[in-house]
């Protein structure tokens, strides 16, 4: 692959930070020999998982707070195809954009350190009775680092 | 193909029986150009969700009445791959074994008629608080057909 | 639900458009009781595989002669949930951005008549090789109609 | 849990053995609150994935070299449900039915120690040409420990 390896890191807007690694199953595979499109937001969601996780809360608490966090937009951009076996490592960075709506970034690094995918997603925090709900005071915190950097890549 | 198409019917066991059709998706697909092994089981549990249908009662209806069916055991003989946008049908039978247990039956049957697969789940029926509960009666009556005819193919 | 049904395909650009039916799977929800984000993209290429059909050719007769459409960017914003055994409506719009790559848009129209989630896709036409190749004509003009429309939503 | 705990390893056939971490998906939960039974499959091939790759081989070379292993059955049986975010335990024996047939074994572990589910998959050794192939000679040796021991479970 003759594309620069560039830093996933830097690509992506300040706030806490995780990494993530994973290894391309072969379920995750399509027909074309590249993984399937669908699966990166798969991938997402283990990152906004082990992020929630290194800022000492983890997603499964939250729900059995009663507090869950829907998607409500989700975005992927493919820049190089992932293979089977391949190890990568997705970067994800968390952001509030109100106390009740977080947003997360994520890379996905290819082995050779390529950028395979960027993608984006945004989430609203919501009680067990469909009503908004603020995040725990904790994560809100840990989240808001970057809250005067604009709110969009 | 050379294989001789068969009546998949007549390969499973007596009982109440249904038919569904599925188109595969690219996502089932994986880098072998088939669909992956895990994706039948997908397809028997549409086949089950339609055979309770034709018999007068949804699974949806089963849960929002506070019983499940989770699967103990399932198993499934592949004989010949599926492809991409492949018009499958799903031949589901079903069979009473208890009145706390039910087992199904399937056979994958591709456009050419040749069977592509075989399966079979058993399922247990659980109350909400995990406990072993009869299915209803009119499911049990009409799942019971069979019963002299010796559990397993 | 009290959300006000309106129609999906108004909120669509023009271009052609194909109407495809989906039965929610219970493979498809996730413990929130609901659809799981990742797998409206996977009915969206439902939508666009049924769309291409619709213009007179299919997908995998593009792919067996050597061109594919790999996704390079994909979002999708979700504004209602899905549930399991829902039959849903994927309404799809194709339109053609250049000769060498093509968007499209999708809608997922709930029974009741709410869309719960819209999306997008665009796709690079790419030979064999891994170099761009143009759509064949007829698709190329099937998927014209709408360029004079502005390509972004 | 009352359940006792075991050792997953005892109650699986001899032969080379590995143990492979994964930690569930929100991906693979369905709205019962726990996995969906198809998803213990896919760790399965995950299993014997790293298998294969302790016995000094990946699959993926297998499959550059033109070898594939199409599953041709594949069981399981669920003992205890696992849940998002449980870090479980795969583990994977082999064994040489034949020079062109293999099986592997399957026990997932939870964190608790109770055996979640036991499976097995057979495969064929299949050439590109779609004709049987025996296994290199590396790979039959090292699976072929406990040829002496019976073939099945």
């Amino acid at each position: 692959m003759s594309e620069p390896a560039f830093d996933a890191e830097s690509a992506l807007p300040p706030g806490p930070v995780s990494r993530s690694r994973v290894r391309v199953r072969y379920a995750e595979t399509d027909q074309m020999g590249v993984v399937y499109y669908a699966n990166y937001f798969v991938w997402f969601e283990i990152g906004r998982t082990d992020l929630l996780r290194t800022l000492g809360g983890t997603y499964r608490e939250l729900e059995a707070d009663g507090l869950t966090l829907p998607v409500i937009e989700a975005s992927c951009e493919y820049a190089a195809p992932c293979r089977y076996d391949d190890e990568l490592t997705i970067v994800t960075r968390g952001r509030l954009l109100s106390p009740i709506r977080v947003a997360f970034s994520y890379a996905i690094e290819r082995p050779d350190g390529v950028v395979a995918a960027r993608g984006r997603t945004e989430h609203a925090a919501i009680a067990r009775d469909g009503r908004p709900r603020r995040l725990p005071p904790l994560l809100r915190e840990a989240l808001a680092g970057s809250r005067a950097d604009g709110e969009r890549r």
